[in-house]
């Protein structure tokens, strides 16, 4: 099977893009001297969970139960929930843990949570259900969405609440997503340098107060690529990473010949009045995340490449999407008097278009079909790659 | 089951506002005397477009051939696919008309073409396949997106290609997408009588050149609530009516009262120092569709109302969206000052998001739990109904 071959729109993954993509951070973070737990948010896919630790099911972050099942059942035994815990999804979480149980050692399913009142919780349930929930609490570096501060007055009331039969303090964790509006890399690597000291500090606290706290953990693609040192962390949770997007182009942390992921689109419609093709790649097959043009202005909803990937026609952007309809129109107000070349694209010739923000887009398809990604391979699929979306 | 049992996030389907939204539709297409053709984008369920119908099932338009597939599935037979389509998806069109003939007297799949090659190539394919595909010429009455004028000199070309062996000429459609723009419903009127005359005019010529134009289509949710009068019009094809949302009710063909979809969520964290609240509805729970603030500023990606649903707690919004997190905020910067009620809302407890766009938030999940709405029937979930997302 070729590209030519697949249903359009469809979500393609280069996996020399990815492979060189996991090579760089498995670098990193040997150089760094941290243990690698990649983010799976933005992959959902066991093959590049083992892909990112070179065939080994090792450690994983998660964004929802879903996938901490789906890696649990996939073999994944060390696996890190990310999103604050509501007492309601314990019994679930539970359920994990003994799945894993069922295949061998167990899984160490890590929770997190940020409130005192919801780890008492946790602690409650974890005695009613028979086992022991271990939890890092949630420390805010700067980003300002969840977490306390690492000098918060409530850092030791919830080491406590979660030191007691049903709960484990197993560590604190941050995320400095803030890093995502730096003007520089030399702002990220700053960023990164305040993450690091925040969570640290966290964790002294607990220290000299008498706790373990074995986990110190700090993530985001791109502190995790330009932060200088990371002394007193022992993990990073970078996620975008894997695929990157138009996003991190824009901010400096890949190329555009990093991007991993890309939509394969047909033309259904040219329109030399108004100067645009229409693309059956809309809002849901891109998602309508926009962010990208804040680092790279004129991205609209994604620029557009020839079939057969590589790099995006210049001047050329899907400049607005409705739900199955994507135009494609020159990207700037400038180029809108250059007529777009209509007669290399009849209606039902492909397109690929580079996406925004990846985490967005591949969340729209159940499956990635994998092109090899090397020089003269060709449009070949060569597998077939599932995925774990919904909750 | 009651809302309490669910798991978060969940997308839950009001079926009091449902059976009224789908009951004003039809009373304004029979004062209008058209047929209703419900665009099935929107809902992508046959539970809903049999309710649309009083149970039977009925016309409808699809968005996609996965939906025609599923549609076809159960029961429907009369089936437009409005989108462009391409001479690659002929075969998967023609395997859906013979689909319906294993269960019956066949599929009436229709499809739409704005291009002179391309309805050369359906008529080709349609002689290489054994069949006759449908076709509606696809009018531009505004929007600027697909479709060609109503004078247009392609009209004829196109007409002639579609009057032979492999393809027939079924009609003309168009869609004053524009309408969702308009200011006030004296302006969805006029674009809705501009969208009539254009379609009936290109209606007009095609029988004047002595060619059968049996259906002359328009629609979309404003124009179809708003439109005076429709002669020479037979269908209507709106879609988001069946559950309306925040843009709906900015653009005014709706109340607050009548969305009938929304997201429950569960609190995962509260931060008295930033004045938010966490909820585990995030930018794919939710979708990153912010439109709804063209014509309500301050909305945010949605507005909260308690679990129990009803009307928004006033002066909150989803402010802002990462993957799977949401913040509820104050909605304007006025009230940013006004501390939130954090008491009533501790980590675990629930509330419920009116979505910005019902058609991209709705994507996001497998299945609505269908709570009754009638005054006093609390959270009981009467009903799961299936939706049919992707390609």
């Amino acid at each position: 099977m070729t590209l030519d071959d697949l249903p359009t729109p469809a979500l393609i993954l280069d996996l020399a893009r990815l492979e060189r993509n996991l090579a760089r951070m498995r670098e990193r973070a040997a150089a760094l001297g941290v243990q690698l737990r990649p983010h799976l948010k933005t992959a959902k896919s066991a093959q590049v969970a083992r892909a990112a630790h070179r065939g080994a099911a090792g450690p994983v972050t998660v964004s929802t139960l879903a996938e901490a099942a789906y890696f649990a059942a996939a073999g994944f035994t060390d696996i890190l929930y990310a999103v604050g815990i509501v007492p309601a999804k314990l019994e679930q979480a539970a359920a994990i843990m003994r799945q894993g149980r069922n295949v061998g050692s167990g899984v160490d399913l890590k929770l997190i949570t940020d409130d005192v009142q919801a780890a008492q919780a946790i602690a409650e349930r974890g005695r009613a259900l028979g086992v022991s929930f271990r939890v890092l609490i949630k420390i805010d570096t700067g980003l300002g969405r969840a977490g306390i501060a690492p000098d918060a007055d409530s850092l030791l009331p919830l080491a406590a609440a979660l030191s007691q039969p049903g709960a484990t303090l197993a560590g604190v964790l941050t995320h400095a997503g803030h890093s995502y509006h730096a003007r520089s890399t030399a702002e990220i690597a700053a960023i990164a340098e305040a993450e690091r000291a925040g969570v640290v500090q966290a964790a002294e606290r607990l220290r000299q107060a008498g706790h373990d706290c074995a986990i110190v953990s700090v993530g985001s693609t791109p502190t995790a690529l330009f932060a200088a040192a990371l002394p007193g962390v022992t993990e990073i949770r970078p996620g975008n990473y894997v695929f990157f997007d138009l996003f991190q182009a824009g901010l400096g942390t890949c190329g555009l010949e990093d991007i991993a992921v890309s939509v394969l689109a047909s033309v259904t419609g040219r329109h030399r009045g108004r100067n645009h093709l229409l693309i059956d790649a809309g809002g849901l097959a891109l998602s309508k995340d926009v962010g990208a043009n804040e680092h790279r202005p004129h991205t609209g909803y994604g620029l557009v490449c020839l079939p057969g990937g590589a790099l995006p026609l210049p001047g050329l952007a899907v400049t607005d999407v409705h739900q199955e309809h994507g135009l494609v129109a020159p990207a700037t107000p400038e180029q809108a008097g250059t007529a777009l070349p209509f007669e290399r694209f009849p209606v039902g010739s492909r397109l690929r278009v580079l996406p925004n923000h990846s985490c967005m887009t591949a969340a729209m398809y159940d499956r990635y079909y994998v092109v090899s990604g090397q020089p003269g391979a060709g449009g070949e699929v060569i597998a077939e790659w599932d995925r774990i979306n919904g909750w």
